[in-house]
């Protein structure tokens, strides 16, 4: 009933009966209970077809806040959003995921707080936490998997560290995923199948099937940065194998590589920094990485048949070398019915795509119907 | 409603109001319509609390029948069910592909009368058709797309050469796609993430995304056979292009190696004979063609991450060779995290897959509650 009235499709207690076919007394004592925990409001008289006019209900956007959180390796992005993910407050800042989770959710928590008081809302009003992490996530625990460049962080319960502040459903998720789940609720939700590839240091994808995000039986799915595509000795990663897409592709190894040609790289932000600054070596470098992504992106095109394949991470910035050469290999690779229609294109959200995504993960599960349920009977 | 009392979940007008939530005239209403239907009937009365035994209601599996049949390349399954997908009658034979829409469709059409006499059925009591056939499929209009071993058969609508005969709701799918269905619905339903790998003359992949086939954008998706894997130029692909999957590890490939070689094959049945003769050579061949095959599915296990991937398909009958070298690749080379509970194994189903997938395709299409709806008010 909350997903009609959300989505517009019923707004009175005639036409709920009508849509849903539930017994009148039902309507009105669902209505009575989501009224109470101020899920919905009255918005006024209606029109009516004679009579008196009959109540319009809306769904109440600000009932609650969730607070969101993408941490990257080196960067974090945190908001408050209400429940139609309206950010309310954000931030931006340099951060360490080395550290270890007790310190940066510590810091993650205190500026929380720092956030909600600048929102004019209080810690009552949180309903949902959503966290992204760069690396592999046991979804349904909320711990990190053996995260390659996470040390500290294997098999940490990041729900439970919230718990001493805030009593509610804590969901963590892959960076990348929430990425995906946000670009898709931004621009693409009219589309079944995207896949969101994030080009950084690292190199991930996120999979909408159907309208929603695959996370796969270990919540492992989308990660392509550990396929092997060479046997060369040299490419080394640093998951410990050879010939990952990552120790080729990935801006790490990029800058690696440049340093050893005699250009100061660090990362793949210093990558970019020389593709802009007209290094040619440096833009060979990216359009080839393009190519070797794309080689993978041919074979994922093959299996999985998406409509959209979208490109976010600091690699994407590099104007348009790394796409020109995933188009050139997907368009050559792929089998001709799957690319007939299909697109690769830059994100348009770019940094925000994972803190919106990781508040639509949160919004939807606690507006889901079972979750509603809970709360009303609870 | 029909679910709840097919799945077992309810069985008496006071369980449906109860699991329901619907008003109990929605619920008389209801059943009424289906027991007019005859989708439902009158199972004798219940167990009671007190007062008169309520009446107990069951799915009517002989309510109607599914024709449904597998085409491959060269061989075809042809099976009677009724609604419960058990079998009325099946026949397999010969039958190549290439003699177009007009033979071949014709021969089943033929077929499916003497299936449904030998039944003891009549064709109205036929309810709905499902066809697989070996190459890409645009679902939603039933037409095979650009099919390179299927002359005649582009764009050909396979529905309305049905409609002349029998006026039911006809549907089309890739065979390994309905494999894999038949192989889920059968052994694997409490299974959320399943690959079946067809392995003969072609190379193909169905996929089962949180329990349901993911076909995806154009119905093209799990065509791995023609993942570039190499750019040697012998490698030519029947498809046309150089160094796909099936023009190294496929039956067909494999059987033109052993022919240059001096041992006489002419596809993946002859290469299998080889294998269980014992020939050194072909066995050898066989292997390497499960680490090829297991290369491109070790990226297949990165990006989707499933629980378990089932072969089928001719060259599946080669023993253990086949699967020795797919396990040795994907365990090798795919994240420890993917592959921690993957099971990899050989199809139980083996010929039987299709058509018992091409009914259970058909079966959920015209029993889903949307069709029964219309069904019912039509």
């Amino acid at each position: 009933m909350l997903q009609l009235i959300r989505a517009g499709r019923a707004s009175t207690r005639a036409e709920l009966v009508e849509v849903t076919g539930l017994a009148r007394s039902t309507i009105v004592q669902r209505i009575d209970a989501l009224l109470a925990h101020r899920l919905i409001y009255d918005a006024g008289g209606g029109a009516s077809t004679g009579g008196r006019p009959s109540t319009v209900f809306a769904f109440h956007r600000d009932a609650g806040v969730v607070l969101a959180a993408d941490l990257g390796a080196t960067r974090c992005h945190l908001a408050v959003v209400n429940l139609g993910n309206e950010p309310l407050a954000e931030l931006s800042a340099d951060l360490s995921i080395t550290e270890g989770p007790e310190r940066v959710l510590g810091w993650v928590r205190d500026r929380f707080a720092e956030l909600l008081t600048h929102a004019g809302r209080s810690a009552a009003e949180v309903r949902g936490i959503g966290i992204g992490v760069p690396g592999p996530v046991a979804f349904v625990t909320g711990q990190a998997v053996n995260p390659p460049i996470m040390p500290g962080w294997d098999g940490f319960s990041i729900p439970s560290w919230f718990t001493g502040s805030y009593q509610v459903p804590v969901l963590v998720d892959n960076d990348v995923n929430i990425m995906a789940i946000g670009e898709h609720w931004t621009h693409w939700r009219d589309i079944d199948h995207l896949l969101f590839v994030k080009a950084g240091t690292g190199i991930g994808c996120g999979i909408i099937a159907n309208g929603a995000i695959h996370r796969g039986a270990q919540g492992a799915a989308g990660d392509i940065g550990h396929i092997q595509i060479t046997d060369r000795e040299d490419a080394v990663c640093r998951c410990g194998n050879i010939g990952c897409l990552e120790a080729v592709a990935g801006g790490g190894a990029m800058a690696q590589r440049l340093t050893r040609a005699g250009m100061a790289a660090s990362n793949s932000r210093d990558v970019v920094r020389l593709v802009r600054g007209g290094s040619r070596e440096a833009t060979s470098m990216v359009r080839g990485a393009g190519r070797e992504i794309g080689r993978v992106l041919a074979a994922a095109v093959n299996l999985f048949n998406p409509s959209v394949i979208v490109f976010g991470g600091d690699l994407a910035h590099a104007h348009e070398h790394l796409l020109a050469g995933v188009r050139e290999e997907v368009y050559r690779r792929s089998l001709p019915l799957a690319t007939r229609h299909l697109r690769i294109l830059h994100s348009e959200l770019d940094e925000r795509a994972g803190i919106i995504g990781a508040a639509v993960m949160v919004i939807e599960h606690i507006l889901a119907p079972a979750a509603v349920d809970r709360a009303l009977l609870g």
